[in-house]
């Protein structure tokens, strides 16, 4: 009965529709966001900038961002209500549930009332996560309840002063910048295309963005940064390093990080990150992590061909920034919400309900016996 | 750049996968769970028999009825903290974002810590998700802390003594118990089919559920028997019904309850809840609400040979109960939680992630100008 039909599960392949938002894989590693590509915007623009590229389809000019940027400014904090919630919320719990969480409570709050709020919606939530996701974090780990405003002028600094309470270097906030670029967009990726099935029912900004957290929190899906750290923090050395990688390949254990199911030569994200997590380990002056990612990255193209995605390399990235391990994933949330918020408003435009059909393998007519005869 | 494409467009007749849980309109006008007609269920079954089968692929014998039943009867009361969490909801919140948010938030206290606590998960959403309901309903509404246990031994019965506190009459307890299966699954509706996308991640119950809850919230999908009653309520009698209905039509305003996107003929949900309908208008005495569907019923037959779907005289059968309108969609929850689990059970026994791709209809390639330049 469950005989695995490979051709076509999984829509692997198939189209569900039309985009002019992101390209990905085009030439087997690009990937470009409304046409300009990850490398250009990373190198060039703000993490504002592209969320506001990916809302409006085109980048600023000074005045709108300056405007965009004070508008965002200015909904970061977060309602008491929903800070009374995050406090009810334990330690233990999966930082992915607060997150889902946090945006479904908010909904209550500020709903979306219509479609022409869809922008308010997006970059409520864009400014308010940070808040969410540091107020249960420092609260349930620390006992603090923090401020969460700050004077920080991007959301990737004010992330960082959240977390850290203190000011973050022009370094430190220009590499979360890039992170945030770096994550944002990625076409019809399974959480973006839950956003999209919901937007379809013409349900509301914050049922999509709910549902799309509930996707990417599946460990096929968003966690591989996280797997990531787990695995290089148990290496003591780039030789300890690949020794073990090779027992684990042997064991046939999974390896996160690696390869990419669309991307077929390189992710063309990872020369970024890994960069940026070089500077920051020179920074640093013990550049231990680097060095033993690095170890891992040769290993795994030695042995099985398989290059870095772009999580390998945000694990010591985030690390060196003292970012906790099991935050990894949130931060993605705050940065990919730019990305589903722009296919909701692109599948409104155009809109027709996804209710695809299924093959039916299951018992033949069959009729109701009483219940004392079963 | 949007212009539409209609071929594919919502997936629509495209197979995503295969099930065994359901069909829907095979001879144009069927419905079985698991093979069983929804007609020979919900007239030789209850709501926890159907769930038990969606479930476990084959109806109970007495004793697992009865355990069932007992396991879903001690999992019915909702943790502190959740209450809390559901009186710092407004009244003035959309009853579906309760629903959403009750779900999310539950997931943080009670997660479901591997696959093989699967069946615990959905059986805890569907002994509480009654209780989310009322709580939130009978505090924000009228400022009652209800109990949220019940000794009704139906979770039909349970719902409905939550809501207006006395025990509910044997006819009242089958004719929701009726409901309760008659929206229990429907394939790959869209709200089936974000969870099934969502599980396809590896994600947990908790998200799955409550992806669907958002994407059954929009007006595309759930809430057409709450449309339905907005619209009978205005109508004075049978006459002035017609009279106001062929003004709409005139009009082209959109008439909800009519018509179904899979069958062509009848939806054979109809028939059932409409012969209950009439029941309830008799036992009532006063049958103006009954009588006006009705009218409505032939007027759309006669006019646009439109018939109506399950939502329609659910409409009417629901308000003979006293169950507030904007209640209508969140039942609709604690039934279709069964399709909804049942899916992600079945994705996660044969599972690749689902991710389609998209045809591109975006900018060229472009270079990023420097912003004074823009």
């Amino acid at each position: 009965m469950t005989e695995k039909k490979l051709s076509g599960a999984g829509l692997r392949g198939q189209s569900a529709g039309e985009t002019a938002l992101c390209t990905v894989g085009k030439s087997g590693s690009g990937l470009t966001y409304c046409g300009y590509d990850v490398a250009d915007l990373a190198e060039n623009a703000t993490f504002e900038e592209v969320a506001y590229l990916l809302f409006n389809g085109e980048l600023p000019n000074a005045k709108a961002l300056a405007t965009y940027k004070a508008d965002l400014f200015a909904m970061r904090d977060l309602p008491q209500a929903l800070k009374e919630v995050l406090k009810l919320i334990p330690k233990e719990a999966h930082p992915m549930d607060v997150m889902r969480t946090g945006c479904s409570f908010l909904g209550n709050l500020e709903p979306e009332n219509d479609f022409s709020e869809q922008n308010n919606a997006a970059n409520r939530l864009l400014a308010a996560f940070p808040a969410i996701m540091c107020y249960w974090y420092k609260f349930s780990h620390e006992g603090l309840e923090i401020d969460c405003t700050s004077d920080e002028a991007s959301l990737g600094g004010h992330f960082l002063r959240l977390l850290s309470g203190k000011s973050p270097s022009a370094q430190h906030e220009r590499v979360m910048d890039v992170s945030l670029i770096l994550y944002a967009e990625h076409e019809f990726n399974a959480s973006t295309f839950t956003a999209r099935v919901c937007a379809s029912t013409l349900s509301d900004m914050y049922s999509c963005v709910t549902g799309a957290i509930g996707t990417l929190r599946g460990p096929l899906h968003g966690g591989a940064n996280e797997a990531a750290m787990d695995m290089i923090e148990k290496f003591k050395s780039p030789a300890d390093a690949k020794e073990q990688m090779a027992g684990m390949l042997e064991r046939k254990e999974k390896i996160m990080g690696f390869g990419h199911a669309v991307y077929s030569t390189s992710d063309p994200r990872n020369v970024i990150i890994k960069a940026w997590s070089e500077k920051l380990a020179a920074e640093n002056g013990d550049t231990s992590l680097y060095d033993i990612s690095v170890a891992c990255e040769e290993f795994m193209w030695d042995s099985k061909k398989l290059f870095c995605n772009a999580d390998f390399f945000h694990a010591s990235t985030y690390n060196y920034m003292g970012i906790p391990t099991k935050l990894f994933t949130p931060i993605f949330v705050c940065s990919r919400l730019t990305g589903w918020a722009a296919h909701v408003m692109e599948q409104r435009s155009n809109n027709r309900i996804i209710r695809p059909s299924a093959d039916y393998i299951g018992a033949e007519p069959r009729k109701v016996q009483p219940i004392a005869q079963r």
